[in-house]
């Protein structure tokens, strides 16, 4: 076998086997395959896609070429959750303790912040004392106990997905569906779990930028869940603005916190509460209707925030920094106003920008090893569809200095767009894939037009 | 400037300015751009294409990667030849010699045998005594006196197009048609000359396999030469069977001098004169019709060969070898007969398997440093169209050792199509590529019917 011969016929539209597939990643694992070689045959993927056998045998050849998690001593269905990242999305801190308070348990192996989008294990660690790096004894041991813990990743999990994925950052090759169908399903199937709810986030915020890509991900990882029976479902949610109103991460455990309480903004509430009851759902609890009505319920008597205060302090943190306001979390920070330059409705966001302005002000990193501000960030005020004046507070952005606020506003301001229209609702939720099809759902508007005028649902915290 | 937004601007169909294309080359010969950028840029380009501006600026950032040849020490006009390969493909041997007898100096800079073609050095070093490897003082010195020489590549002509030939080569992105005319014209170009003659092979023996990709590239190279003010002209000559009745390297000596002697075969003298004529019409001698008459009068007075004895002799080479049948060039070998195997056509002669036959008797490379036998090779003697019966001799294969002309009977007979049906008439030349436009050939066929079945219109040399 020559690679040579599997990137032509790839590049020729031809399908390869999955002795060609496994030959590739084991070559590149183990360096007999070069580079240059593998990002040929990822721009022919990009060209030519992948077929479902394919993307198949290339996710569990990934899965194959380092360690797996055995998360069998855990008794019970182990349900994991993935996002294909967002800004101000901070669910997993919300959706993992709600879930665990219902008995389901979950093993989460979390990412950092990336590019504008950020991540959980950083905004976990504007706790105090919390740890996310600990050996899988004792993560397993929290799981079973408590019910569900977040930490970062433990052992060789899925190298070929590591080198594959940095020489695709680096040649263009990255917005491929079968490669990041691929790159993610053997990464959670590594992870251990059972079942897998997949949040594909979508719009400018997220990596697909349009329905039908965001779709088509959604599709091919649940096909791909299916076809190695790890049942999968997808919620394919909207990213053309961030979720909730706080980016950065103590200003977003906060929220997730206020939102665990019953306080949170509605977006944020409402996917929580379908991403939550989606994970139920794949643990057998019951249909969907039911599955919302246990959660909704566990948000009501304070058992979300309960459970996410028990894992905290196993893993280390302060638990009771996230009583009340949480005003002990978020540092004081220098602050400034953002201010609407004309009359209007906010029309949109550029939520990738909003990101970015939060990495600026200092809550994410322009290059791998930079520290992060935990306090850092963007409280917003209005979001796309509200009407705004002249002089209105859109946002208030914290940051340790005046020269980051300057790049941050720059940033932020850059994301916003004030028109005399008003945009078109769009649903906060667009479709929900499983191994049974596609549910598309069409943008509600409920009787006070909150979801096109979203003004707060609940506090913001404020630091 | 960033290789990555380079690639994706290609990879998502936009156009790259020279300033980025220059970029590229730059750092790529640099060691500043690495491999796995430059095959995924590639792989971008195989499906993306390039638009003439961005094929003109590649070829011309190729040129300055390294030293460009001046001839302009070299009196007259200089007119270069270059073919892109085939099987049984003597013409330089003839041409270049015709053409220097008319006054047109050719410092031309040939390659040796690649995969199942042939190379004129490898043919011209049969020649006891002959160097193709010289300084520059030398040959110019040859041109100016003698009127031509054929020599390796001297300097380090274009480096850029030597390491990025060597990785599309093992990243399946050799068969792209603005990086096919990018390289060559680089070289023609860094070469010195003023006009170029291109003879573009299409078919079973040719990188090009189909008319529609032949005239593509012919086209194209054509084109670029109008855009540098180097002007050129393209033949697209049928390489659906081997040229002439000879493929090695001593036996193809022996037939170019037969036909410069006017005993050569028909297709092979047809061709010559035609690409003669054209480099003639090009150094601005006159009409086609002209230069053709020219040529048939230069040949039929034997100072094509007159000029070609001169060539060798200035080069070192024993030219009196080039006497009579030449039948001290070709050392004896064992011999065997291929035969038919039943009754009807010839219908078909897969080229590029003849090629790899005559390389498996040893008449060409499989690794870059094997050595060559120079009088190993293959004397056909049906064509395709010929009718034949069962244990007619097809071919008398030649080489030094039994089990070589095992592995060589193998692969020619693998060669070999015999139907009850007979093809259909192909004409030799299908097309001129001009400045001024495509000129398209239709099948010719003579009274007697000679093309279609071409029984040898020619002694055909005997080792």
């Amino acid at each position: 076998m020559r690679m040579y011969d599997i990137i032509k016929r790839k590049r020729d539209g031809g399908e390869l086997s999955d002795e060609e597939i496994s030959f590739f990643i084991d070559g590149y694992v183990s360096g007999e395959i070069p580079d240059y070689q593998a990002s040929a045959l990822c721009m022919a993927v990009f060209y030519r896609g992948m077929s479902l056998r394919e993307t198949t045998a290339l996710t569990m050849a990934m899965v194959r070429s380092g360690d797996v998690v055995d998360l069998s001593r855990i008794p019970g269905i182990k349900v994991d959750k993935h996002s294909t990242g967002g800004v101000g999305d901070k669910t997993s801190l919300v959706v993992v303790p709600l879930v665990a308070s219902l008995g389901v348990r979950v093993a989460k192996m979390s990412g950092r912040g990336l590019g504008h989008t950020g991540g959980t294990l950083d905004k976990l660690e504007s706790i105090p004392g919390l740890s996310v790096s600990m050996d899988r004894t004792r993560f397993e041991r929290i799981v079973s106990e408590v019910g569900c813990a977040i930490i970062g990743q433990t052992g060789d999990l899925v190298p070929a997905d590591k080198r594959l994925y940095a020489l695709r950052d680096v040649t263009a090759t990255v917005d491929s569906i079968p490669l990041i169908a691929s790159s993610i399903m053997s990464k959670k199937i590594a992870a251990g779990t059972d079942r897998i709810l997949l949040d594909v986030t979508c719009g400018s915020g997220a990596l697909m930028k349009t329905l039908d890509d965001a779709l088509d991900l959604a599709q091919e990882m649940v096909s791909i869940g299916e076809c190695v029976g790890r049942t999968s479902v997808a919620l394919v949610t909207n990213m053309d603005r961030p979720l909730g109103y706080c980016i950065g991460n103590a200003l977003e455990v906060a929220e997730a916190v206020s939102t665990l309480r019953g306080e949170g903004p509605k977006d944020l509430t409402d996917v929580c509460v379908e991403l939550a009851a989606t994970m139920v759902f794949l643990a057998g609890l019951g249909e969907m209707d039911v599955c919302r009505s246990l959660v909704r319920d566990q948000v009501a008597g304070g058992l979300g925030l309960a459970k996410l205060k028990e894992m905290v302090a196993a893993q280390g943190g302060e638990a009771s920094l996230l009583d009340d306001a949480c005003d002990s979390l978020v540092a004081p920070r220098p602050s400034r106003e953002v201010t609407a330059d004309r009359d209007g409705y906010l029309f949109a966001m550029d939520t990738e920008r909003c990101g970015l302005a939060s990495v600026a002000l200092g809550a994410g990193r322009a290059k791998k090893d930079d520290a992060i501000d935990h306090s850092a960030g963007i409280v917003l005020v209005a979001k796309p569809g509200a009407a705004v004046r002249a002089g209105d507070v859109v946002a208030t952005l914290h940051a340790a200095s005046d020269s980051l606020l300057d790049e941050g506003e720059r940033l932020f301001r850059s994301a916003l767009d004030i028109r005399h229209e008003r945009p078109k609702d769009t649903p906060l939720i667009y479709a929900r894939v499983s191994g049974s099809g596609v549910e598309r759902r069409a943008a509600r508007r409920s009787p006070k037009g909150r979801e096109a005028d979203p003004s707060p649902d609940g506090p913001v915290p404020r630091p």
